[in-house]
């Protein structure tokens, strides 16, 4: 059994204090399913255009990621283009080229309907319900959002979220979307709209998780060297899925945290170096190496 | 044998999102001490006017502060008003009334001059100087400061780095001071200044600790009401010497990071209230209840 994810697959344009990079392989679903796979197979439903070069689909290929639901289309691909600054924790968009996009109605292949874990990333919340209705309910569904939907498609949002068993979003957005500027109280109102999980992403800063009966709080791995931010928050979450269906243990309280860590340094990971240069550059024993790095770092 | 601590004891006027306090008792040797007085005794050596209220006197020494090395002269006590906006993280100074600051010259008293650990507050560098040049040498000596000495007295600040153990300041300062905005490097190149180890602050987002062979970093308790953010880092720092203290291992890497989060501890207690007020309105049993409570938050 296998993860699914829907979401983008993208040519991103980059500029960061650090460097450059034109039309790189990006997108929610890409990120993700590149981090989970060091985890588990994934599925991967998104939509190209004919301009996609084929080096991108054997790259997700060999990172044993299907891509029977990659619809590719007569037009041009999904392209983003942000800018950061010194503080990475906020890009500014050049601009945003919907492309093929625009007629994305995810069909789920027959071979993906059931699937252990789903992970809806960032995309219109009404096509993020259409997905859930076409699969078998898989064990764990999760879903991110951004400030765009929160904005003009609140209700649908809100629909959504009362499918879904766990709602990852930055710190901004769950500022947004409870008019609660401090996170613990904002944590706690996201759990009462739907989700009995919910973890708030804070960039450099970690992230915070909530369940109705714990709370955990986990810095980012320390890094010297930060290139380019892009995809961080998928690839955490590829981290965190890719784990939890590896253990199985879809609502042990000390599992979710753990993955949250495998999360974190999948992140990290992704962070390094612009598009997935640095995530398609690694092994599992990087992951696990990481992985106790990061509890040195943390334990007392 | 007791803590030494070397800063000033204040009377504040703050402005924040949720409250008002005129011309209360603040200070960094008063958060300090007071934090520092729930794990062991306290010396303290600060300079005040005869307009300080015989009340503060009183309370520090019902949480044990001995204020010998209080010296009260003619004159007005040091004032500081500050506001701050939603982000509690950077104080707006309305005005800085140094009165009788100006004139501070400590003189240490016979009794406090065998002190197993010295903290310089937030003091002039050649003040803290002066202070070390005083005593028999601690098993422990800290430091802090603030943005006014790395740009005004920068080499005097270098000196002092030389002769302490351990250099506490928040992310800003420590950019300013290194000129490296990455708080990894920041951190190393910090230890070259002298200290053997290197604490950064970062408010809300907790603490990274730097030795030459370790790596800590903690989140900050979490906390759904903070109401006045001044005397975080001293009550912190009081914490965490305090803690050293009682527990005699004062180069233990993993007394160390415990410290720090019994640091964080007293900081979220002193974040509740205005002034000292929450501060001295708990017990030990409370700061312990707390550190228990953040372990549930951050173990995995």
């Amino acid at each position: 059994m296998s993860i699914l994810v829907a979401g983008t697959v993208a040519l991103d344009s980059l500029e960061t204090p650090f460097g450059k990079a034109e039309n790189v392989l990006g997108g929610s679903a890409t990120y993700f399913a590149i981090s989970a796979s060091f985890f588990a197979p994934v599925n991967l439903v998104a939509i190209v255009g004919n301009d996609f070069p084929e080096e991108h689909i054997s790259l997700l290929k060999r990172h044993g990621v299907n891509i029977k639901g990659l619809e590719i289309v007569n037009g041009k691909t999904f392209r983003w283009k942000g800018r950061y600054g010194y503080d990475m924790d906020n890009a500014q968009t050049i601009y945003t080229q919907l492309n093929v996009c625009k007629k994305f109605s995810p069909k789920i292949p027959a071979e993906y309907q059931r699937s252990d874990v789903l992970f809806l990333a960032n995309i219109d919340p009404d096509v993020q319900a259409h997905v859930i209705n076409q699969v078998e309910r898989p064990r764990l569904i999760a879903c991110d959002t951004m400030n765009y939907w929160i904005e003009n498609k609140r209700k649908a949002l809100l629909r959504t979220l009362k499918k879904v068993d766990m709602f990852l979003l930055n710190e901004a957005e769950a500022r947004q979307l409870t008019g609660e500027p401090n996170l613990l109280k904002a944590g706690k109102a996201l759990l009462s709209f739907g989700p009995k999980k919910t973890i708030i992403k804070k960039g450099e800063h970690g992230v915070l998780f909530f369940s109705r009966n714990s709370l955990f709080s986990a810095p980012a791995y320390l890094l010297d060297t930060i290139n380019d931010p892009t995809g961080a928050g998928d690839s955490f979450a590829g981290g965190l899925m890719g784990y939890l269906r590896k253990s199985g243990h879809f609502s042990s309280d000390s599992e979710i945290r753990k993955g949250i860590i495998y999360g974190s340094v999948l992140a990290s990971y992704a962070v390094e170096d612009f598009s997935v240069r640095r995530l398609t550059g690694i092994s599992y024993s990087d992951v696990q190496r990481r992985y106790h790095d990061y509890r040195r770092l943390t334990r007392y």
